[in-house]
């Protein structure tokens, strides 16, 4: 990896208090100064929410939360915070949540101290996003970072384990592909193969003892390590494949990602060797896909595209599709018939190496 | 290493960006939209400060740079940028340098873009210094954040190999102590961790290769990623017995760094077996130790306190100034007994392990 990059990195604080949120998010009202705060939290958080901030001097509890951020529900909390003269905002809750706070930031200004109930990971981000009818528009803008983050992994007990981990291979796929990133550097490598060596201990503890705090912990920083490498460093091919599938197929996001990593890293490590090496010392294993396929394996990954409901005579349209959109940084070329034979082996689920 | 902390990241934009120091400045200028600079380099730096702004926006170029930043140095710098009505400090120097524009950035507020032209690190860190008499007073402020860094190691190839490596073995020393210094986390033992497979690879190069730039920019960018850990981490044991010898003794600050850190980490590493293994890991070998002689070893590394000017009938007296500056956080529990023998070896400079 070349020593001649650009790295922005994005000055935050960030707390992990399993079992303290409360504690944590006063600290952070303290340090900012705040006396009228609106708690941002969708309906079935807002109990949660107000247990987190009992006792903060909280202006308003705001429930009206919309998944992708709807432009008329971004007006209504902007107008909200207007009204009640608030000086800070406490979201509470996951990726729509924290993005509709940061629609409130974008335009005011108003600090964010973001409570985190997934591992979305848009908290570790300065990325907005809106939806006007079915179109999406985002940005990136400093003023909708937030300015601390607090992470109670207690929080995320109620997460089926399922889900967790799939969200943890999700963070883990940012994290492989944030190697080979359009924008990667050494500082994103690194990050990114923490964010690896996490989840890799994590995730089985999770599945392990579901109840118990230590694997969620692991995961949960393991995840925040992936997006704050992800949003550095940009989409991969991977990412770039996923998209592809999850928004012309309707495939399952999570267990999509899941199924194509292996095959994008069997692809990629050889001409990425240094890539290849920063994962394999992240797994403790003698190859990065070594190391993936033992976690996919003890975490009983999903192994087939064709068992997700992808159809195989679609695999000539997805090469298609995706090809326009390779980054150019990739370290494999990609040719169609490379981009075939990896979505047949995806579809069929066999063994990438 | 729980998962239970806090941590600061510092908002700031890097550029590694060897024989590039000019476009890279304009870059910044262009970003912060800076139009009358004020351009911060010691008398015998200027030259090269000027060819680095060379078409740029400069309102003066100020050289009254004298070392630990005395007040009345700090004052007239101020009254400089106040009568020119500067927008943007621009610091190309070293450690002093470094430290003037944040002397002037603590009051004024003025962003900094640091060139720095050692590995001195202060450039990545919110902490200012001053010196009055001989009185040295130093604080923490986010105004004093340069902005961004500009790293170009053909700067530094003019650095004789020996001070290079002496830097760069203090700069390995603010990775291994950031392992168990008071404030760790595991974002800082992470980037920590970076940094010293990253020294561990360059200092080499620039021994066998002095006028080459790949050794220069690894040593660069690991002694970068140690200011950013060390800043957050804060001093351990390592640094309270190397500030105690200095200051008591007047032994040379890098080669006593060089002779003790082993001694540090031999004592550390069975108490704190999961920095042992980031350290081991990171140098690629069984134990941290095992690594870091082999490095001392390859460099040439001085090998005793005693070739340094330190006595051995110093010892006890050294033992009793360093015994109250031991952090309560180090690993192995520090007893009289203990520190009398890591001393009388780095003394004789025996074999640690």
């Amino acid at each position: 990896m070349t020593l001649r990059f650009e790295h922005e990195t994005l000055g935050q604080r960030v707390r992990f208090a399993s079992g303290s949120a409360r504690e944590a998010v006063a600290a952070e009202v303290e340090l900012l100064g705040a006396t009228r705060a609106m708690v941002i939290a969708s309906r079935s958080e807002t109990g949660q929410a107000e247990r987190i901030t009992a006792g903060l001097p909280v202006a308003l509890v705001h429930d009206d939360v919309v998944m992708h951020v709807p432009v008329p529900v971004a007006e209504r909390a902007r107008a909200a915070a207007a009204e009640h003269d608030v000086d800070l905002l406490i979201s509470v809750g996951g990726g729509s949540t924290t993005g509709l706070a940061k629609a409130v930031a974008l335009t005011t200004g108003l600090p964010i101290v973001a409570v985190p109930t997934t591992y979305a990971g848009s908290e570790a981000t300065n990325v907005w996003g809106l939806t006007e009818g079915a179109k999406k528009t985002t940005g990136v803008d400093a003023r909708v970072l937030p300015r601390a983050i607090v992470y109670d992994a207690s929080l995320m007990l109620t997460l089926p384990v399922g889900l967790s981990v799939a969200s943890g291979l999700n963070a883990l796929a940012h994290c492989v592909d944030s190697m080979w990133a359009p924008r990667t550097d050494p500082i994103d490598a690194a990050l990114a193969g923490e964010g690896i060596r996490t989840l890799a201990a994590g995730l089985p503890r999770v599945v392990d003892d579901p109840s118990g705090l230590e694997g969620r912990e692991e995961a949960l920083y393991g995840a925040y390590l992936a997006a704050v490498a992800f949003a550095s460093a940009g989409s991969g091919l991977h990412h770039k494949i996923c998209h592809v599938l999850g928004g012309r197929y309707d495939l399952p996001h999570a267990p999509t990602h899941a199924v194509v990593l292996p095959h994008v890293l069997a692809l990629n490590a050889p001409a990425a060797p240094e890539a290849d090496e920063r994962i394999a010392r992240a797994f403790g294993t003698e190859t990065g896909l070594e190391g993936l396929e033992a976690l996919r394996a003890r975490l009983d990954a999903p192994r087939a595209l064709r068992d997700l409901g992808f159809e195989e005579d679609q695999i000539p349209d997805a090469v298609e599709a995706i090809l326009p959109s390779v980054p150019e940084s990739n370290p494999a070329r990609v040719t169609p018939e490379s981009l075939e034979r990896l979505l047949r082996g995806a579809w069929e689920g066999a063994d990438p190496r």
